[in-house]
């Protein structure tokens, strides 16, 4: 368990905040456990700022692929925040930001499970929410705990048609690529379908798979590669 | 469906909202049905922007509940929030806006059904997040959305807990209310705990049931509307 000084140092050096409303950061990394009341006798624990965070969180996020994918429909962009912030994600993260060494729990050799991790993760942002409003909350989120913990790569990774991606960056570039898609009679069925695509009268990928869609996006996902396209946001 | 100008107006006059960014407005109101599509090729409608509205909306209610009812507890905040925005909630709000009266909808007397009115609902929020950023958006959703809709009476027939709202009070006030509740041996088991609160020296509720807890928040419901205490933000 921290002194309060320590605890105020802690939140500056490692995870270089600087409070306004002291009390809502104390509030944030008091775990249940200390038994601690309000005033009037409530109880004093950071699951309401958890409550709060974890919804501050999911609009964030919910903005951040909003605008990162812009034709993304609402059911992928709905997949996409699910895998970000997934519970063993936020575990990952909250653990990485060593927040448990500065919280206060009755007795730090209880084992709480991975989940207290993830649980101070939300209630810091609920707490950050609270001292600094939306948009402080949001560039800290992205800046400290996404871009450092969901890398380019990794949502690069979770594009959701790479044909789609590669069909936009043609029409953009005003340089369309072509996908020539056949059936393959008579052979194997689990590789009936091979792509070709074609990009300034070359071939530079072919794949082959099950089904149409498939071969299509697997020689996709070889063009994009090639083509050293990334889907950043604009 | 309205003309552009017509939609405008609409928007102004109806809805009290002065668009900046007038394209996001119009893709909040854009029906799937219509099938429009942007200049790359993919679908252009409400569903992105309900998708960021339905997590911006949560946000907002969940900041609202977190200051409304500062002692209740995680557990609570959360069904609290369910309640106010469930479904059917929502799609009676946006019935009453009219929303449906200026979408844009490839057949007005298609069935879609209840939910289109809350979906246009959770765009419109959506809309708003992106044209005017968190803060505006909550002024206008608490304003025009859920003060009107859910009025505080509602909210106060929500409360957790009788008991503890009448304690808290006590407390501020530095008069305290005390509770004094009694199993009715031999009587109807039905009925079997009474409950009397007082309050400087007299008897101001009391109440019977079948269990301490429930004996306790009936005559403490009492008490509260006897005393005109009402759980407002501070």
């Amino acid at each position: 368990m921290e002194t309060s000084g320590n605890f105020f140092v802690a939140l500056q050096q490692k995870l270089k905040i600087k409070p306004q409303n002291k009390r809502v950061y104390k509030e944030a990394f008091t775990h249940s456990s200390v038994n601690q009341k309000t005033a009037a006798g409530y109880p004093l624990n950071f699951e309401r700022l958890e409550y709060l965070g974890d919804a501050i969180l999911n609009s964030i996020i919910a903005e951040f692929l909003y605008h990162y994918f812009p034709n993304a429909k609402e059911g992928s962009l709905t997949k996409l925040r699910a895998k970000i912030v997934s519970r063993s994600k936020l575990n990952e993260i909250g653990k990485e930001l060593e927040l448990y060494s500065i919280a206060e729990i009755s007795n730090h050799h209880n084992a709480f499970g991975d989940n207290i991790h993830g649980n101070l993760l939300e209630s810091l942002i609920g707490a950050l929410f609270i001292d600094k409003g939306y948009d402080k909350t949001k560039r800290y989120v992205m800046d400290t705990i996404i871009m450092p913990f969901i890398p380019i790569e990794s949502l690069d990774s979770l594009i959701l048609s790479y044909k789609a991606l590669l069909i936009e960056w043609g029409q953009k570039n005003k340089t369309p690529v072509a996908f020539e898609t056949n059936q393959d009679k008579g052979l194997d069925p689990n590789v009936n379908y091979s792509c070709q695509i074609h990009y300034q009268k070359k071939c530079i990928a072919k794949a082959k798979s099950s089904s149409k869609k498939k071969a299509e996006e697997k020689a996709a996902k070889i063009a994009v590669r090639a083509l050293k396209i990334n889907p950043k946001v604009e």
